[in-house]
């Protein structure tokens, strides 16, 4: 009964394969692998981007703050969701990265930013005053972290904003295959076509060992984002095993299958606890992560018969301070059964 | 016949077991694995160090940037050889980590600094002037960049010199085991016993697929660097697989195995070459790595017969200028076979 | 009737004579002039601190950004009122300087933090969670940006909670003076007594041309601050410059009787606005400064007669979004009149 | 006897008569004072340059680091003569405001690069690999760390080099109108016409309070230069003192008049320290700052007797190392009299 988070899972055997097969002979080191060309062409085809720079690094904080790095200066403001990973979950690595550059966050129900808070946020910046900070970058989590999904008109709406103001917008796509899978949308759709100028594409949290890409539309940026992963120690010398494990997770739609089960098992595991007495779910589940209000007792059964999960906020106690109900974060992965689901269930039963 | 870098050597079967092994079921993540308290323990043994802190990132930059930055304040002056890794081949990443800190060269035949070199670099900021930066770490490259490997004694008078002007030590052990093949040395006499207080500690040339330790032998520093890591984006989430890696590598001397044969095998070359008509070697190959004067001839043989290394520098080309003898530099990996040497010879006889 | 801040104001004409009898013959350069000698004593005796170290330089902005940059790390956070200079007005300086810190911005009433608001702040990050930024410092604006005053108690109400977290205390004191008159507290009282570690003590907006006071009251921080000082390019070379105007203005209380004028023009201009129809004091006005709603066509009588003052946000227009009535925000100085306030309230009536 | 520095010595009492001029009523802040607009237009016509954007700061280094920042980016070296203030005298602010920069110095005879050993530095990194830093801009100091001066042709020689490598060019000129004086150079020539993008134009050593304007070429690059100086806290509230200084200075040529007469002190104590026995001078004295090789016994004379200049290295002392004969560094300013220098002239006989 593990629902902690996705990155608690294994990887999927495919990919273990694909290492193992990488794993031959000598080859060229620092991203000149030829398995790396074939990276670059599937990523290329199934964005509908084939000028798109597409690079590999080895973590999503990674990913985020050198693509954020990348488009905002450092007097550059980034407009982000108040619950973003990049606010609250990478110990200011995007400020690091962008050389002091300030987050601005932006309320909204679950998780998602509304087109006019976003408009509203960007306003106060937009005067071309050089006592402020300058509007930078949006940046879009998709799926969101309260697991709920924007559509590609919703994408489209917060871009078309920032493309008023001026500035560039980034998709932290974490779960980005979960999000495609939620909403039925193309890559290209959820992503250039309706704004997005650079995407964090996750495969960690979907069953690779550790491999998220960066695509770039505009190739003009491919450089500097180049420099600036190498600068920051995000350049494997056998870079060939990255590459591998993104081959395999884009064949034969393998990632897209692993999306549709971990959605599939989060929207069970969703209606399942909406069924149960005294629990409500906290947002639309729309993909694989589940927030869910249990009573104290119940937590306290699935803790002692050794569900693993998190409280929310993940300092919560389950003698702490609140009431009665006690939020909780659970999130499905390629990896969960329905067994797992079933069982969890049963010590949720009171 | 592939000596272009021991980072184009394949990973060990052993390596790739334990990857295997490690991908069953649910485990924390972050660091929080298992296997990684094994691996506490083993660098701990290893190093006689009970209180050392350890810490695993994916690659050498990450660990050489990290353990800098952790160590030197943005105003201090890093020392280090003309040579090293974190002057020439990191971009800029012990800069940028420091937060602008400063890297002052030092010459010295055969890549090694000299003591007396050392104090004369160190002296003219030493003297608490506001106006220049401060001292404020010496790195020392063991197996340096020219093959050549410093004794613990050697490393002793770099390190009390550097007492002597209040700053640390950090040792570059991108091809430690090499060093520690090379010297005989234990790994405690090689570092802390002769003054060193934070180590990067190569496995990906050695045969692992991406994982350097960084071994902290003040605790005190612990906390400071889990952020700094964890900032610079190489926290892994799914760490269990750098875990197993580095616990793997360190069975049954696995580690000291695969370093033995690649300098048995450095040697070998070298002394092959040296054996040949014109040809001189160029540093003591104390290693794994050959630093070699060869005729033009023999290079465009070599290459027409697919062999594979750099020229030096690496941008020199067999039409370009420079005498009738071009430097080369040759490495050999734990996977070098006795007959890619022979090969390689062969194709240098003309 | 020049109310649009009080740095449009010109130097005090006892500053210019000290500039002038400041200008004679050769001086040591880089503060070690002998009238910095005399302004170090007379800072430490003001605030009974005598192991204090002392700073000048040339603006708040440097000022504040070298002052949390000292004390809090790059991974910290900021706590500040939303509305304070350092979030709002500096580009940027504080993660600048910081080198990526994080500004968490508190809300308040009339541009004060209140301690549950505060403590509220710091809990989410006071879990050694190595995914968060990590508490740094709280930053405290006195005067505020709303013109109000904290009084000692609730400077060290506010001070008390940072302690509980184990973190210090700056105050950006560009209108120290003020808040002391206003408070009749002394400038012990007002700081280190009150928990304070680290002061921002304007003098450009009290009568100088360009000088503002850093005080460290633990010494043991001076010598990083020096050198954060000169690797920002604020040490001056021709330091007696500065040194001569702070020494001039704290020579027979200049500093307070200046702030004192000041204070009671902005309590004589709050009246006459509150006692005028139709229009509103929007925050107490503890002390030059004083935010009032007044009508539109009040503010097109003012501008057209020429009195200069900023709307609420600066970019408001007369023509522009809002209500019937619109904020401003209007500035006494230490060189405003009777008659300006008069002739002012005069274009105010309609 | 003060050859210190020039920056020792007082303010020219047109520069105090001209900030008590601009001492009247209210002024907008912040760059927006009357002043300032004639500033511009006086730089721009001094320098044939109707569309420079001009700035100015009150430091040397705050002139330089902005310069260097605005040009090169984080990952970009810095080529610079070993002796340069920016490498040897501002504490890494170049480091610290190019966000990491790395400096790569040049070694050469009196101070200056030779445009041969300005390429060879050049090329290593001149290969697009993403793993080396990259080619950033050469920063070119005149008058030079050693008192001589390029002439026009020699800063177009260096530029033509940086050119061929695709990379900008920077002058520090905290001593500019001596070097133009010491040539009979126009501005223009000595500047863009030379291929110089961007100048360090100093006025604080010849005789301003602390006045450095920075003049960018192309205009293009001037909003970022702005936020960059806002964001490093050299943006000055009054404004106007700043302004009322560069103005006065470049009024009716006065600071051409000063760096005349700085130069001729330059020269005069020159030949006579030449004339001297056992004395030697060191370098080509082009301007003001003077290089002599002094027996110890003369030093110590000299000492006894009150006069103050430097030995080299500044922390070297007449009972330390080194020969019988010690260097000194002497420098004229704009106040230096011929009776200064006889009355030292007359220490340095024994």
């Amino acid at each position: 009964m593990f629902f902690g988070s996705d990155n608690t899972s294994p990887v999927h055997p495919k990919i273990m394969q694909a290492l193992a097969k990488a794993n031959e002979g000598y080859v060229s080191s620092y991203g000149a692998d030829p398995i790396m060309e074939q990276v670059r062409d599937q990523v290329r085809n199934l964005f509908q981007a084939p000028d798109a720079a597409v690079y590999l690094v080895a973590t999503g904080s990674a990913a985020n703050a050198l693509a954020l790095a990348t488009y905002c200066p450092p007097w550059g403001a980034v407009y982000c969701h108040k619950s973003s990973h990049i606010e609250v979950d990478e110990c200011g690595a995007p400020e690091f990265y962008a050389g002091g550059a300030k987050l601005i966050t932006i309320d909204g129900d679950h998780g998602k930013m509304r087109p006019e808070d976003l408009r509203k946020a960007l306003e106060p910046l937009a005067h071309g005053d050089v006592h402020t900070v300058q509007p930078g970058i949006v940046s879009i989590t998709n799926v969101t972290e309260m697991g709920t999904v924007y559509a590609p008109d919703e994408i489209a709406a917060l871009c078309a904003i920032a493309r008023d103001f001026g500035i560039p917008c980034h998709m932290d796509g974490a779960r980005f295959a979960n999000a495609l899978q939620a909403t039925g949308a193309t890559p290209a759709k959820m992503t250039w076509k309706s704004g997005i100028d650079i995407l964090s594409f996750g495969g960690t949290k979907n069953g690779l060992m550790a491999v998220e890409a960066v695509v770039i539309f505009d190739p003009a940026k491919a450089w500097e984002f180049e420099l600036r992963r190498k600068r920051g120690g995000h350049l494997f010398s056998k870079h060939r095993y990255l590459s591998a494990q993104m081959n395999a997770y884009l064949q034969d739609e393998l990632w897209l299958a692993l999306a549709q089960h971990s959605n599939a098992m989060g929207s069970k595991l969703s209606k399942k606890i909406s069924a149960l007495a005294d629990s409500t779910i906290l947002h639309p589940t729309d993909a694989n992560v589940v927030f869910a209000n249990l009573p104290r007792a119940v937590h306290r059964k699935a803790q002692d018969a050794g569900a693993v999960y998190s409280l929310v906020p993940f300092y919560a106690s389950l003698d702490g301070p609140g009431g009665e109900l006690l939020p909780a974060r659970l999130v499905c992965s390629w990896s969960t059964t329905d067994e797992d689901i079933d069982q969890l269930i049963d010590t949720f039963k009171i």
